[in-house]
């Protein structure tokens, strides 16, 4: 894999990589991780940090270390892999459905705190079986479906599935929900969104409660609105995932500035097919193939760092193809860092992150997570 | 990882596999691999496969078995892995830019036949350079712009190009060029694009020889346009990739059937938030976010096997939501397949590809170049 030896003793200066190459900078990364464990803490909620973003327990330490209570990820293999590595609160903010997984899910729950997402009668049928197969008990939390329409029950039946999972005998531990900022319909500031987002899911737990239901946890994402849902009372946890690095979308809806990105991806100008394009050896193969929501004030697949105003217009798998604004001076061999549209589907597509301060590899990260498990 | 033992002795129900698993029908793919080395048999040109559809050597061998004269990568790390795998006849179909990427493909010159791509005098230099660095030498074929807008030289500059190559000491091999079926402004049949290429591409060719240059190879790819390029006298070889596996764009382009298509997705229905929908557990990260160009009568980003007229009409990172036409009868818990959109981005999600027959595992492949080593 031609790469230096893996850990702390690597120091060599980043401009030596070859691309493409996922650079995070480590001061940055850590104001993130240290601006958002404040923000929590001064709501008075928990931080629950969705590791789908990076994949990588060590960031995930430094998450924990900040104050993060206990980590949440997208599905088993995450958890299975975040569990071998030591963490032993986890949840599974999705529903686990289907016999490998449910045995999957019950096994690990033997092993370390899992809380697991349930949506569905079914599911919580199964999940009960599997536990009691396996002679374990997992908590869960009911998902409400706030609005995205992809997963979640609605609200007007949430109260009914809260009570089946407390009749099935598993473990309640609350309700949780995500919609983000750009739901169908969205209005309103992120601010305003993100305590619509609240209210919903409160209106729930206050459905449950009125029926003698107790609800520990009424939990939410996101990067765009966790710190204002935060605010409604009530909320006890925020599960926001982007935060850690930021990327495009974050900088279009002003949730950061690119000051705040902490990962670009340095890449090499391979070819000038016209004065004003550049192509680089970074497509969807890197990049990923996520778009910014239009109406957001960003075209592309890209930002680059260097030249504002140019951008990713193109993508074949290897090829990104970027719109140079006039006057620009770019040659084939330059080196140039991208600020990726969605940060988590680039870390995804990516075997390392470097870490670095001061333009020198202090860290190699493996995204140990990826891969395509369930 | 909860994989079954590699190799050979696997052989067990695909429907015993956790979801979402890749699913090669093994029959399937071994038909289209003989179409298609028949078909440039008959048009008496050499196939070249471009391998960074599968980035497996199982299938690279079944490749060259049938015919293949060598191996087409998009970059360094997929020729090295084919290289440490036995293969000796590569050609990276992408300019080689910047000291890191030269040196490699300098060393790997030492060790097999390697051919490279050449666009400009930047890299032609930097090549000879890195070659004499190694007392090496390795093949180039000069890439021509037909019309991508992508990499390659202007056709009105590529004769002064391949001269410079000459001149600097460089073994040349011949020209290639990709364009595919999605040009800007494509017109007429996939036939009449892929002759049209061959005659950009030869108008080329014979400029050099009237010069008096050696042109030995004339390359084009690709699996919608590269049989009717094969048929114009001149064009020496082709490098489709896709076609092992096909896929939804193929299919929009009637380039195959639905039968034809050799990979599918196995996954679950793990939640239905609507009565016309269903998620399953495929999102952005196992389908990747490529579309199917506008105007081929194919929305979202998959089709369903089992369900005429259902595809994902959106995705998350691990979620797929699926449309549902009226009268679908669709429970939490079903296992549906899906065809991605395009194979070469799906395929590169995932660690492995489980060969099927008859509804058996007959084989688990590792998708060995995985990752982003450039």
């Amino acid at each position: 894999m031609n790469l230096p030896p893996m850990g702390d003793s690597a120091l060599f200066p980043a401009r030596e990589l070859d691309t493409p190459a996922l650079l995070v900078d480590l001061d940055r990364l850590d104001a993130n991780i240290q601006r958002m464990a404040a923000a929590a803490r001064k709501a008075g909620v928990s931080l629950r940090p969705h590791c789908k973003t990076h994949k990588c327990p060590e960031i995930a330490r430094m998450q924990i270390a900040a104050g993060a209570e206990g980590i949440t990820v997208a599905k088993l293999s995450e958890a299975e892999m975040f569990a071998d590595e030591g963490f032993d609160d986890i949840f599974i903010a999705y529903p686990i459905i289907g016999e490998h997984k449910l045995r999957r899910a019950a096994r690990l729950g033997g092993q370390i705190r899992l809380i697991v997402g349930v949506d569905s009668f079914e599911g919580a049928l199964g999940l009960v079986k599997a536990c009691d197969r396996e002679g374990v008990n997992v908590a869960v939390r009911v998902e409400v479906d706030l609005g995205l329409n992809r997963s979640g029950v609605a609200p007007d039946k949430a109260v009914d599935l809260v009570q089946n999972v407390i009749d099935l005998g598993l473990d309640l531990d609350g309700l949780y929900g995500y919609r983000g900022s750009g739901y169908p319909g969205a209005t309103g500031t992120l601010a305003e969104r993100g305590r619509q987002e609240a209210d919903l899911l409160l209106g729930v737990a206050e459905a449950c409660r009125a029926r003698g239901i107790k609800i520990k946890h009424v939990s939410l994402g996101s990067t765009p609105t966790g710190i204002a849902a935060a605010q409604v009372p009530g909320i006890t946890e925020i599960r926001p995932g982007t935060y850690v690095f930021h990327d495009n979308m974050q900088v279009a809806q002003n949730v950061c500035t690119p000051a705040d990105v902490a990962l670009t991806i340095a890449v090499t100008v391979v070819s000038r097919p016209a004065p004003d394009l550049a192509t680089v050896d970074a497509g969807s193969k890197t990049l990923a193939g996520d778009i910014v929501p239009a109406g957001a004030g960003l075209t592309g697949y890209g930002q680059v760092v260097e030249i504002p105003g140019a951008y990713v217009a193109r993508m074949s798998e290897e090829h990104g193809v970027i719109q140079l604004p006039p006057g620009a001076e770019v040659k084939i061999g330059d080196r140039l860092h991208l600020i990726p549209n969605h940060v988590c589907t680039a870390v995804n597509l990516s075997d390392v992150l470097y870490g670095v301060r001061d333009g020198q590899v202090e860290t190699i990260w493996p995204v140990m997570a990826r891969g395509m498990r369930g």
